[in-house]
């Protein structure tokens, strides 16, 4: 439709229908028509809003969103179509690893596939929008959503995100509109507990925490979603400053703007709100185009139009943004485009995954070459992991657990000769409470005998890790350690054969100083996915050879955190030449530094990063240079990190930060030239008074394979 | 010494003689007279400046600054008296229990004797200012210095800040110059690791953490410490906005400005100045006027006047800022007055610092009334705690552990029969090894075979904790336990009986969950200084009824922290009616409440609250009155609590805020009045843009004896 064929539709609406527009509803409303099967809130919602409602929330599947959407449209005065959204985070039926995982392969482009496959699974049932991707800056792993973030680095969120936006949105018919979210700062709740207050330096927020959607918005998202937090104590989603003054005057975004569950009627609890009322003025001047799922737009807009106490204009904005978003998506030319055009878990989406989950998968330690082990030798792989399809998550919402596979199955499909015991379940019952599991979906353990059977020749592969349930929306955790019962199963196995190679399964960075310390080998494979188990065999037994680098830290302890390489600097340093002073910024009962940092992880092969050369060229940039070459003789990828740390400058700035990556694939012997090209408006940051200084700064440019292994230049701009 | 005449001085002052006043150099220069024998920073300082500084840190004794004092003065070409300034924290011979712990009392009369106590032990052995009281609030047990502080309430922070200043500078002759520290938000350091980065929003820094010394100011103390932090990126030592701004201009401080132990040479270390000259400007046009320990000033201050790159007139402030609190001590009258005015450790003294230990413990958990132990009874009482003298703090630097008791001492004194055992060390050797200790105080451990004649029938009196090295400035920790043995001691006694009566010696809240857990009563001792194994004992026995309640919640585990009761509300509340919800803002695996809250602490009798009434007066204030009775049949002292929230701002808010609070002291079956009277401005806060809000409000006045016990009224003002 032509913008002005919009315009003349929105003019038409009445007032109730554009309302409708802004507001969203689960699919419990619509399964069975028009009749209202729940509240929102603590109340009713009108009748009206299920005719008018221009979102719904949840649903998919072909015939049924068919049905829905073809009754709605029917009974529509504009015959205007709704838009079906849902939670499409990492893959709708092919499970990809979570985001987290995924940012372990710094592979974009890789990641940008994973999210057009999504969007064509999705869109084949009917989504043609998704809450994804999040870029929230995640430091703390007690946070559950952490999990739902590209880690603790802002140049590594906003790249990202900008390739899943690139990755959802990209093909005509089957694209879905992408939503960064949350805006912003969610990602530093207080003590990694989620729906926290967020306490940061408006400096902070602004230079860490909005930096990844400055990044992000360059892809044209069709959403922005709020955050449910507050910054300066005030609330995002009633929050003109940020939503209107700096979202879309400053950094210039033009679509919709979205609530998240509930968190317009959230403004109340936050006590910034008298009622409801107050909740959907402040929402609406702010910006808010959709409430969703609270009472605040769909009981009070109304009266607030009529009434004079907001003017229809605002409605008119937010509803013409919606109408604009479903024009995009091409839904008034054809509601039904994309549906059934894809098989689900085609074997294209599943290889796709199976790359993935292998570029996720980060190998923390590989002592004496333990690894890759041979098919020839037998092996005993251990641990509830072993039988369990659990490698999803709780956000992957239409994954199904009967197209995973076990580790056990892929050892029979590749007739590989191995034992496999799964020793204990993944969750103890009293765990299961904890987190809410209704049963237990690994194998009741066998016989602990076998234990007794392992010599010290034995060579075991441990899968062990957290349950689905314990990362996610609404997980977080106060403790970082593995299942009770699995970290036992590990103390007996490592009582009896040293050589342990261990695989952990976790939606975050957990406490892995036994495992670590106790294992000859450690492969952090996230939650890999639909592929998972297939992947992580392959890298057990070289058939992929490790590439990924951590996106997050693994803390040395959850009394370390939150901690992240781009901590701000001190005074104070702890350094190799006064370790023994303790009067420095130090723990004495641990070190300052992760037990894994930012940017670290292994491979079969060696690389070797040489040859650095920054210069600022003709053009004005700044070039930086690098040889890198694999000195091994196996093929393999490393990822060649960029950072630079501001030597001097008017205010207190990170120790270093990251601001290119290069993953570069190197056959045995094979060398390759990395070149990085920066703008200096890159190394800007903002001063005393936040004013934007973008020069005058000596610099540290530094080059390497992980965040604590990198040579320098110093240059000045 | 009239203005005039000072005024005069400084005129006849040269430029070298003023800059001495604002360089403090420790006494090692001073001992041997004018003898360089050690490097400022990493320089050798410039020979003058022996001659010329204007004050001397660490060095005490009557003779000994005597001598020096001597010597110094008439060499000086104007015969000017040096100031002697140590740490004085928590007494100077006689030791009182950390101020952490002298907060638990709520007495603040009482911390005021024993400040002016501290101050007449300390001028009498020459020292005439200290770097106390430190009122930074703390809500991170992981940081060592909690225990300087008054913990996390910035109420409580101002109250007892202001009576400590109070003391310190009550009496003509033997008043020490107070210094209120650190200026400000060096307790919200990042993840409790000491001197790191702190990360608060500007309103929190000046809602929270400025609070404090909104209200001690008003002692006027002789000076205040910059804090090493920054904020908002800025640091402190040379930031001119907060030390000019808001505590020079704004809050009206007159005194000197102190540097904290080389803060200012610390700016090149955090980046912000180029080289330790640019730190002398900064620091000097931020208004700091003494130098501690950097080579800033003594190095750069001459040669910038003499360059014109700062103007004399800002070294003529600071020097006149330092001539002017050396003449409110009285010194151009008299340098030694003061000396030898008082005995150490008098019984006076002594009386007092018992009165103290007995007034900050905290009882815990009594259950089935198992305390107080009767003397009849013969108790076995065990742990490294009661053959050690180690109840003093790392920051108690004149106390001497010679003239601390044991409990063993104490129970033979009072010949009250009991076996005393230690069982183990304070810290083990490897322990002994991470935390610089080089010798292990307490007894060798007995023969462990003691611990088999323990039944079920025995109770057993368990005094156990960290060591002293393990708290204050440089010893922040990852861990919140135990000592590994006196865990595993304590584990092996609760193996043998259940009663068990265990108190905490400590710096910080540790977690304590298995102790509260596995005893029928716990006693939370701080570091009770001088007189605390007599304390606890009279505890224990009944002879003192404890009435401590805790200045910082104890958090459940070292993955809840940092919490405090006044944390800042959220959206998504956990409350009785939703406990089976996940999506609240909690934690999965422990609760959200700390495992005790601040306000929070038993007696041994009962105390009721009632009749509680909330009245806006004629006079515009909010009066608030409540009715306490002592309803059990001992004497005690209950500290009734008034807390308030405010219901709805045009911010998010803190759940609730202490406002005030008075300890009543009643006999058994006795009832008193409690009348609150507060100003409306009191319950101001920042609105939206910084603008302060004191009226329209609606608020919730409640009174109780805990922070989570509380009786509720609504008033509007």
């Amino acid at each position: 439709m032509e913008i002005h064929e919009l315009q003349q539709l929105l003019s038409e609406m009445s007032l109730q229908e554009k309302i409708g527009q802004m507001v969203q509803l689960t699919g419990v409303y619509f399964d069975k028509g028009a009749v209202l099967t729940g509240v929102v809130g603590e109340q009713l919602p009108p009748e009206w809003i299920i005719q008018y409602a221009g979102s719904v929330l949840g649903v998919i599947g072909k015939d049924k969103i068919y049905d829905i959407q073809s009754r709605y449209m029917e009974q529509h005065p504009h015959h205007i179509p709704l838009i079906f959204m849902a939670d499409v985070i990492h893959g709708c039926r092919t499970i990809y690893p979570i985001p987290l995982g995924q940012a372990c392969s710094f592979h974009p482009e890789l990641v940008s596939e994973a999210a057009s496959i999504a969007a064509l699974e999705a869109s084949s049932e009917g989504l043609r929008a998704t809450f994804s991707p999040m870029i929230d800056v995640s430091r703390d792993p007690r946070w559950g959503r952490i999990m739902e973030s590209f880690g603790e680095d802002p140049y590594v969120n906003g790249i990202m995100g900008k390739a899943m936006v690139d990755g959802y949105q990209q093909k005509a018919d089957t694209k879905i509109a992408a939503c960064l979210k949350h805006f912003a700062g969610y990602g530093a709740v207080n003590a990694g507990r989620d729906y926290n207050d967020v306490e940061i330096s408006q400096r902070t927020f602004l230079e860490q925490y909005v930096k990844p959607f400055r990044m992000a918005l360059k892809a044209k998202p069709a959403m922005v979603m709020t955050a449910f937090n507050a910054i300066d104590r005030k609330p995002i989603s009633g929050n003109k400053e940020l939503l209107k003054g700096l979202l879309r005057d400053k950094e210039g975004f033009e679509g919709t703007v979205i609530s998240d569950w509930g968190s317009i009627g959230q403004l109340e609890e936050q006590g910034v709100a008298a009622d409801m009322e107050e909740a959907a003025i402040q929402a609406s001047e702010a910006g808010v185009d959709i409430d969703m799922m609270s009472p605040a737009y769909m009981m009070y807009l109304e009266k607030l139009v009529e009434s004079g106490k907001i003017p229809e204009a605002l409605i008119d904005e937010s509803a013409f943004r919606v109408l604009m978003m479903k024009n995009q998506l091409g839904l008034f030319e054809n509601p039904f485009a994309g549906l059934g055009k894809s098989g689900k878990l085609t074997q294209h989406n599943r290889e796709k995954a199976y790359q993935m989950a292998g570029e996720s998968c980060v190998l923390l330690k590989n002592e004496k070459k333990i690894l890759p082990l041979s098919v020839k030798k037998k092996v005993i792989w251990a641990g509830p992991y072993t039988a369990s399809r659990e490698f999803l998550s709780r956000w992957s919402i239409f994954g199904e657990h009967e197209s995973v596979e076990t580790i056990e199955e892929v050892l029979q499909k590749k007739q590989i000769e191995a034992e496999c015991i799964t020793g204990c379940n993944i969750l103890s019952d009293a765990e299961c409470k904890v987190w809410q599991v209704e049963q237990e979906l690994s194998d009741k353990p066998r016989d602990e005998q076998w234990l007794e059977t392992i010599t010290q020749e034995d060579t075991v592969v441990c899968v062990l890790g957290e349950h689905e349930s314990q990362s996610g929306e609404a997980a977080s955790r106060a403790f970082l350690t593995l299942p009770e019962e699995q970290q036992v199963l590990f103390e007996k196995i490592a009582e009896r054969t040293r050589n342990i190679v261990t695989v952990v399964i976790a939606g975050r960075p957990l406490d892995l100083r036994r495992i670590s310390e106790k294992s000859k080998a450690v492969i952090m494979a996230w939650r890999p996915g639909t592929m998972g188990a297939e992947a992580i065999l392959d890298i057990v037994y070289g058939r992929i050879n490790p590439s990924g680098k951590l996106s997050v830290s693994i803390p040395w302890c959850v009394g370390q955190v939150p901690i992240s390489y781009w901590d701000v600097k001190t005074g104070h340093v702890l350094t190799e030449d006064n370790s023994e002073n303790r009067f420095t910024s130090r723990y004495m009962d641990i070190p300052n530094t992760p037990l894994y940092p930012f940017g670290y992880g292994l491979s079969y092969t060696e690389f070797d990063i040489s040859d650095i050369d920054v210069q600022i060229g003709q053009d004005k940039k700044v070039h930086v240079h690098c040889n890198v070459c694999n000195t091994g003789n196996v093929a393999g990828a490393e990822v060649v990190q960029c950072y630079y740390e501001t030597l001097y400058a008017s205010v207190v700035r990170p120790k270093k930060e990251l601001i290119r990556f290069r993953k570069v694939f190197l056959e045995p012997g094979e060398k390759k030239d990395v070149d990085f090209c920066i703008d200096q408006e890159e190394f800007s940051y903002y001063g005393k008074n936040m004013e934007t200084v973008s020069s005058g700064m000596k610099l540290r440019i530094s080059v390497g394979n992980s965040s604590d292994h990198l040579v320098s230049e110093n240059i000045r701009i």
